[in-house]
C-alpha cells in the first residue's frame, strides 16, 4: 500500500500503527521518530518501526506520513516538514481535537487527511503497544472541501485495513462532538478522582475504578487536548454543570419522585450508547 | 453453619448470597421473599434458595435473616419481623447506606450486623445472580458497641466464607466514605451522560463506556440510597463541583501550567486506588 512511511511520534497510537502495518504488510519501511531517544528503540524493538529517523530530510521520499505526537507537536512539526515533501506524499495526523490542525494542515500540505483514530488509552507510550487496538474501533476523518477525493479514498481504505468502522465529520462537528464525548468526561474523571479524600479510597468498588480509569490519562497530553478545544469544552462543562446542579436540588428538597426522574433519563440515554 | 436462612429481597446481591451458600453448603434451608413472585421463582429455578416465603410468620424459626432490599424497605421489614424472630436469631442488612439502619435496627434487633458487601453491579435482578461476585470484594460491617462480639465474629466469618475481604468500619465514617467512592460517583455518572447531547453518543469510545457505566444502576434503588445519606452526598457533590470549577479556571485562563498540575494531581490519586 504504501513504499515508505514515516511515523512522528511511536506512542500508543504511531507504534500501534507502524506495529499493525508491519503485520499487515502496509508498508515496504518504516522510518519512526520520537522525542526521546528509548522510546524509538522500543518501538524498533518492537517491531513497529524499521529504522529510527535521524532527521527530518528523510521525509523527501516518504509517500505517507502519520503525525502521531501531541496536538501542539503536530501544527509545530507541520511547518517543519511542508517544504521538505514530495508533491504526491500523503499527510494525516492522529490528534484528538482537527479544527485547529486542520485549519492550519489542509492551508500548507496538499495531501492532507485529518484522522482521529478513538482507539487512545490512559495507558500511553510504547510499553503499550497493541497491535489490534484499531480492530473495531472508530475512526474519524475530517475532510475539507479541499481535500484531494483519491486521496481521501485511500485513507479510509487504509483505515478499514486497520479494521476501524471509517466515520466522516467535519472539523468544527468533530471538536464538538468530542467535547462532550471524550474531553468533558476526562475533566469530570480528573475531577472526581481528586475530590475524594485519601482515606476514603480504599472503601471503594469497581464502580469508582471504571467511572475514574481515564483519570490516570496523560498530563501534558490532555493538558493540550484541553486548550486546542477550549471554547468547546467550556460549553460542555457548563452543561454537565447544569446537570449536576439540578440534581443536587432535587436531593436538597427530598424529591424523591424528581431524583428517579432524572436517575431514569440517564438510564434511557445510558442504553443509546453503543 | 445455619439451618434455616431467610432471604428477604432475592435481588443481585440476596439472590447471589443464597447461590453461594447453598454451593459452599452454608446453609440447610433458604427461604427467600421477593416483592414480585417472578423474582422469586426465578431465584428459586436458579438454586438461590430453596422455597419461596408465604408470609413473614416463617421467620420464627430462622437463625439467619438477610435483609437485602432496597433501604427504604429494610427499615419497614425490621419493624414487621422485631416479634417474630426468636431471640438468638442473626439478622444482617446488606444495604449501601448504614446510619440510619442501623440506628434503627441496632435498637430493635437483638442480634444485628450491618454489612455493605462492596459487591453491586449496575446490573439490577434475579437474572444476573452469580455465584462468586463476593469473591475478592470488600465487606464493610458497622458494628456498634451494642453489637455482640460472638455474633459480630459469626458474620465476620460468613463473609470471610463468601471469599470477601472484611473491613470493620462506624456507620457514620462509612455513609461518610461511601458518599464520596460510590455515591457520588453514580451522581456524577448520571449528570455526565445525561449531558450529552444524543447525535453525538455514537461519536464515543471505551472511555465514556466506562466513564459512565454505572449510569445504568437502578433509578428506584438509587434514590433511596441518595435520600439516605443526603446530607454527606451534598458535601461530596460540594467538594466535587469546587474541583470542576478549579479546572474551568484554569481553561479559562488558558493556564496550561495548572492545568497539568490538576491532572498529574488526579494521576496520583488514582494510582492510590487499588
Amino acid at each position: 500500500m504504501f513504499k515508505k512511511v514515516i511515523i512522528i511520534g511511536t506512542g500508543l497510537i504511531g507504534g500501534s500503527l507502524g506495529l499493525a502495518m508491519k503485520n499487515k504488510k502496509l508498508a515496504r519501511t518504516i522510518v519512526g521518530f520520537s522525542r526521546h531517544l528509548e522510546n524509538a528503540r522500543k518501538a524498533r524493538k518492537m517491531g513497529a518501526i524499521d529504522y529510527i529517523g535521524k532527521d527530518l530530510e528523510t521525509v523527501k521520499d516518504a509517500d505517507l506520513i502519520i503525525l502521531a505526537t501531541p496536538v501542539k507537536s503536530i501544527i509545530e512539526i507541520s511547518s517543519r516538514i511542508k517544504d521538505k515533501i514530495n508533491k504526491n506524499c500523503i499527510v494525516i495526523d492522529v490528534g484528538s481535537t482537527k479544527q485547529a490542525i486542520v485549519a492550519k494542515l489542509d492551508t500548507i500540505i496538499p495531501n492532507f487527511v485529518g484522522c482521529h483514530p478513538l482507539a487512545g488509552s490512559e495507558k500511553r507510550g510504547v510499553s503499550n503497544l497493541e497491535n489490534d487496538i484499531f480492530k473495531d474501533s472508530i475512526c474519524i476523518l475530517t475532510p475539507t472541501p479541499r481535500t484531494n477525493t483519491k486521496v481521501l479514498n485511500r485513507i479510509r481504505a487504509f483505515w478499514k485495513r486497520m479494521g476501524a468502522k471509517v466515520v466522516l465529520v467535519a472539523p468544527e462537528k468533530h471538536d464538538r462532538a468530542l467535547a462532550f464525548t471524550s474531553h468533558l468526561p476526562h475533566a469530570v474523571a480528573f475531577a472526581l478522582i481528586s475530590a475524594i479524600p485519601d482515606n476514603y479510597l480504599s472503601l471503594s468498588s469497581g464502580g469508582l475504578k471504571d467511572t475514574v480509569r481515564i483519570s490516570a490519562s496523560d498530563s501534558e497530553l490532555w493538558a493540550q487536548i484541553f486548550l486546542s478545544n477550549r471554547q468547546k469544552l467550556l460549553t460542555a462543562i457548563n452543561s454537565f454543570q447544569k446537570k449536576i446542579s439540578t440534581l443536587k436540588l432535587a436531593l436538597e428538597n427530598k424529591n424523591e419522585k424528581f431524583l428517579i426522574g432524572i436517575i431514569k433519563k440517564a438510564n434511557q440515554q445510558r442504553e443509546k450508547l453503543r
